[in-house]
């Protein structure tokens, strides 16, 4: 059926070419039948057409949806998915395919196929996050007494543990799953029934569909309705904010299997070898999901350039958009799948991770600490103190280890005029990663307890989450 | 009081000056006071520090909020207003103000005072969007019988009101609204407690000074405390995200207001003139907004790319992320501000709008869904048979409202092969187009009833949104 | 051939799917024969391997040119092309196909063959551009006469014609070209010979590489050679420039194209109509077009984040930086074959062009700068008097037309105190926007004598610049 | 002087404030009063106006210039510069300074007025560039053998030198100098004459301004003249992709000054220390500038999508291109100058390097390559044989230079079933990492002869190019 009555000429073939969607339409050949199903049964329930005509229409639809997109004639000349779908009625049934069509524009409908696809993908992925969440959480239970220093500026800060670091990437996912399930209730609005962009004049009723589309609210505004991308631009944006997350997760796996750090390795299934050097162990699959998190503030910025300063309604340039959605969406699916078998990959060097958190004076705040409790040093002085202590070590080549109260005494008299006499045992007991570790039991901080408690919180939410969708 | 004493040469002052975050510090004096006076009366409450030093740090802090940020030393030096705070404190009890950083460190102080100040910041500008939504609705109420024809690609397409686009651009506002509603709770979270990034030796009392402050959770992990900077990230994606719809209509009033439009006239007091063409009256007003949008995706691509790929807990690179935070709120409050004036000031030309709604074939759809509720034929015949008579009306020159019974039958003949036979007046009254727009009495619609209830809903919404805050 | 000899796991299949580069390599392939046939005949001459075994290979390689690239097996698990062809090659001939990777590793490759195959790309990108440059020149020369209104900040500035405003097209298109040649210069330099990153031990020759292979000259460091991508960078934004400046003139092709305007006709083989609206004609290849310099600098930040703060030598990241050079050159080819066709097909409507050029005051200057000539008064004076002028004809309905003598001389008694006496006749002349034209007759103005010299000097140009490739 | 005298309303005090570009103006300051003589002068040349009258202005303005942008009044109700200065000739001669107007627009004159400064930017910047190559250039000759282990996804490769990856930084800031110089061409380019878009009626003379502001050619349209930013577009990516690798420097300074890596320590007055833990020495300075690249990705996009879809000539939006320029353009002075003093401070533990490219079987291409060598086997089964050997080494804790003939014999038996029977001393040799190093005696290579050789050409060329500006 062709719809360019009012035209001349017909589009050259490379024209048509250049303006299909049809490359990307395959995301929304499901829903777009369902679309037209929902439609077609609110016309016929409000007279708007015959039942008969309306059962003819959605019993093909149907057909088609069980053979699947390859049953449809996808010819550029037919520019995008609806109207091959109905080209596909129409061949079956004939003319009285057009009656699916009163009331409804594509400019209705597309918008209302992408919120039905998008709302299906951003479950599959919320529940995929939450599992990847739960791993992390059951690989953290594992390592609440593996020990390693934390890092502040890539230099050594203080010793904390594997689990708490594990937790860091947990609780950030946290907030990416819990951005998409707001996102999600702003996809989950019916378009459909603005037709053009002013509705129609056919009494066509608007809460019917959005019932059996199962959408919870419809559009107020239709010009809106046609006009916005903002859904989209919005999921895109919270997929780049995860992928940013994961990219810094894998920057660390990539630091922590270098042979410098040597604090874990990875499986020799996510890693790749060199074609020239037969040594080479690399971190390929890390790199890759690290680089791929730019791809998303590509399709990003795409998406905000396209719609700045566009007028309302429908405008072609919205059809440019819709790649973007899909392959941020695909890319982040793949990740999160290869993330959650790469991080059960990952073994850990439990020796490396004591002797580095032992070597470099990441106790010192632990020193200064001690200072303050036992001589009710102001923290400033303290902290001065300790800053001269760890100078003179390095100068003279002492080991955090052979840290001992003359030491300390020599420097505190040179800072504040004064010994401090604080006994060698507390000392060492301050000197000990672990025990600064367990001493710090706050909420959120690494101590084994705490970290207990918060893979249980975690893991609770996690499951009550999961249960929701 | 000097923190450098591990180091052994200072800063040369360029270097200070290049790492200073003092030129956008202000914006977080005040809370950077909130913060310590209740992370000073925790420690008080807990016996970790003296409550006579306490209170001597507390009285000093307070005088300081109230003489304000001119009462500081802002040498670069100093490197940031954390350590000119407890400068000034020092310079003004002694030595003592060191206790104030006992158990905190600025890694978890910077981010506690960001997320206060912007706590606030965007109350501010929350309210501020619903009254620029509230102040459109108004407009909207004057305008439901004001007559002009929708575009979609920029080419006429239905009969449409002016109200019914000022409810679109407060529909998309609304969800505007909603967005930044939903990143309000993420910001609302404590980091204060998680110092460096592992909390502390001292038995600090995290909910306490979540109380105090006013935050409504606070973080479980430490590490993600002070690594992480999403909540500015998406803070920056809702204002690019309003500034975009914001520039939908600014280009919309640029056009509307071309001498070949002349749907609308901004106030003077909005517009320039050339300096060489005295006849010119410019919508720069309108103009700059549009072009700002794209100052706030470039704020948005700058954070998301500082964070990509960042190793966990505080790096320096964090602060450069501040910026534009502060960048892109400031533009989107002077926008909305500016907007609402702008708004107010245009004066809509009615004859031109009905003029255009005539003139061009806008109310094709109206004469197919005609033909289909009287004829019973398919919409995709009548819509074939009313593309071919739009294409003989403008070879031979005949308007839309010279269309009739003859005129239509004629054309019928050809395509369907038969005569339509429907009354010269039933199409006369297709013809008129606010006959079009009644009857569009579908929900979000434009007949003025729908738009009625748009408005009072929209309003509803907005009042009691309002008292929320 | 397996490479992983020092690895103990395979990668599962999803996993070296998504490592795999096999998906656009297809770019590389003519590319990656000829760098290995050119290393093998180097390695030939310079007697690092036997000249028959290099012959087999070449043989080889030439055989598998000619079938082209469906003759490889292109499982994922073999990572890449340049495996993918190793494989080939050993499949035919055995082991000895080992040699063709002495001295020699992916890395220097990749590199080499992205070089090589956009090398060629950027030739048939120039060749178009300045093909349509040329068009746009032709085109022009039959628009000298053809008045129009000029706009700034979209409202009636000056008249000029349509010639100057091609123009004005074809001089920006000609930045892009230039900028396109420089770029070149810099992607015309051989990386291979660089192996991993520090060369090799055998003895290679790398001027006989660069001179076989047919670049101007090589890299000077190896590790840089492997490193750096900024020829990618910098050709996405030069083709996100020369995108940008194609989507400045679709946005006039919309505009000028709609009802209100009524300026062009695009040829209806280029416009699409709408599924609901029967009487729609819209300009949809402007739109996408527009909407697609967007995708470009999505490809261009995605780029530049990937690069931000790589380490250097070879990361598995530079291999995501890839696709979107690709995606941005074949995007741009497709723009610009499109908008050759489209705007040839438009029609201009001179009536109109006339009719708005004389309706709206655009002639203001013109009256300021005879009020100049004739009375010596500073411009500012003459400015102040013709912009009450406007603003008295704007109030009273006076027509830019009907301005006289009387009506100036009443306003300037106002304004400055006294008569102007200039003569009716003199005022009809500059009232004539034909007049106006014809008096820019300055070096890049729109009289026709210097839009004449501009368009032959710009087809001079063009010719020379083409027998250049 | 008021240029509004048609308008009837007066902005207020906020709308001028959000439309004034004076904050950003100072940047123009003497290059819009040199613009203003030029013009002027030529004027009266041409017999435009009297040149009594251009003596008088033009004494004005050089008085001005002297003075410097203090003398100016810059209430915002004057929106730019040009109107500030205008203002202050009246306000020094009076009304007879409105002829400086004359065939003159803001249009062309602010145009004119970037280009001209940002020449004068380029310059200092190119020849600061050129000095930080140089400065890396001698810091190399230092360290021709200063062993080192290359690095491939952050693993160990190959050894070489520091030397050698300075180069590599040298080598990719040549480029990024080459990018300014070609686009320097692309700025120099006067559009003075253009007026508001369409020249003058006035006979001025275009190629006396260019000659007198030092221009090497002139715009040859005058629309594309006046609506062109692609120059400030290309300079913020120059700078963009300049910072790029200036981070890329800085993220391995980061790295290599970890404890882990160990490699360098840079200057105690060029980092920073912790809060709370005494013992901190942060690598903030590069952390920063590493950050800071980012900002000018945000510059670039907001720039082009400012661009994307502009109508022709000038529209407002141009005003917002501007700011984003200069912050480019400062930031990167700013890192240029630190980063000089950065790498000089920077102390290398030479002990360290040559112990990590013992370490970690970095020789092992060369064990590959001698097994080529000397027994004429394919590279591939080389390959093989030396990854098994590696395989086996890590197994059962061999370290590189425990490898000798009898291990490599025991692997190769099993791989390809015989042995190879290569002498210890000559496995001796290649397990040398010097000795690797010096064989790597290629164009670009790591041999001190090699890296010798690049130094000289690189030195030779800074001062060829220094001399030119």
């Amino acid at each position: 059926m062709d719809i360019r009555s009012r035209l001349k000429k017909d589009m050259k073939k490379d024209v048509a070419k250049f303006l299909s969607s049809l490359d990307f339409d395959r995301y929304i050949f499901e829903a777009d039948i369902d679309c037209n199903i929902a439609h077609v049964q609110m016309l016929a329930e409000e007279n708007i057409i015959d039942v008969e005509i309306a059962n003819k229409i959605i019993k093909t639809l149907k057909e088609l949806k069980k053979k699947g997109i390859k049953a449809l004639d996808l010819d550029p000349s037919l520019e995008d998915i609806h109207m091959a779908i109905e080209n596909y009625v129409t061949s079956k049934i004939g003319e009285e395919a057009g009656f699916m069509h009163i009331g409804k524009s594509r400019n209705d409908q597309v918008v209302t196929d992408l919120r039905l696809a998008l709302k299906s993908k951003i479950e599959k992925l919320c529940k995929k996050l939450l599992n990847l969440i739960y791993k992390i959480s059951k690989l953290a239970s594992k390592h609440k007494e593996t020990v390693m220093v934390g890092y502040t500026h890539l230099q050594h800060a203080q010793p904390t543990t594997f689990a708490h670091y594990l937790l860091a990437y947990a609780n950030s996912l946290k907030r990416d799953y819990e951005r998409l399930k707001d996102t999600y209730k702003r996809i989950d609005i019916n378009p459909l029934g603005s037709a053009a962009m002013t509705t129609t004049t056919f009494p066509i009723n608007r809460k019917t569909t959005t019932k059996i589309l199962g959408f919870s609210s419809y559009f107020e505004n239709s010009i809106d309705a046609v006009s916005s991308r903002d859904f989209i631009a919005e999921t895109i944006f919270d997929l780049a904010m995860l992928a940013t997350n994961i990219s810094r997760i894998c920057e660390e796996l990539i630091l922590w299997s270098t042979y410098e750090f040597g604090l874990i390795e990875i499986g020799d299934e996510f890693c790749s070898t060199s074609s020239i050097m037969p040594q080479k162990k690399n971190p390929d699959v890390a790199e890759i999901i690290r680089a791929k998190s730019s791809n998303l503030y590509g399709d990003l910025m795409s998406v905000m350039s396209i719609l700045k300063a566009l007028p309302h309604s429908y405008n072609r340039d919205l059809q440019e958009v819709t790649p973007h959605l899909w392959n941020s969406v695909n890319t982040i699916e793949k990740i999160i799948d290869i993330m959650e078998g790469m991080l059960s990959s990952i073994k850990i060097n439990k020796k490396r991770g004591i002797e580095l958190a032992k070597s470099n004076f990441s106790v010192a705040t632990d020193i200064a600490d001690l200072i303050v409790k036992k001589r009710k040093l102001p923290f400033r002085v303290a902290h001065k103190i300790v800053g001269k202590l760890v100078s003179k070590c390095i100068d003279e080549g002492i080991k955090p280890s052979e840290i001992n109260s003359k030491i300390l005494d020599e420097v505190s008299k040179k800072v504040i005029g004064k010994k401090l006499n604080i006994k060698d045992e507390e000392l060492k007991k301050v000197i000990d990663p672990f025990e600064c570790i367990k001493q710090r039991n706050i909420v959120g901080g690494p101590s084994p307890k705490a970290v207990e408690k918060s893979i249980i919180s975690l893991q609770k939410y996690v499951k009550n989450e999961y249960d929701r969708w």
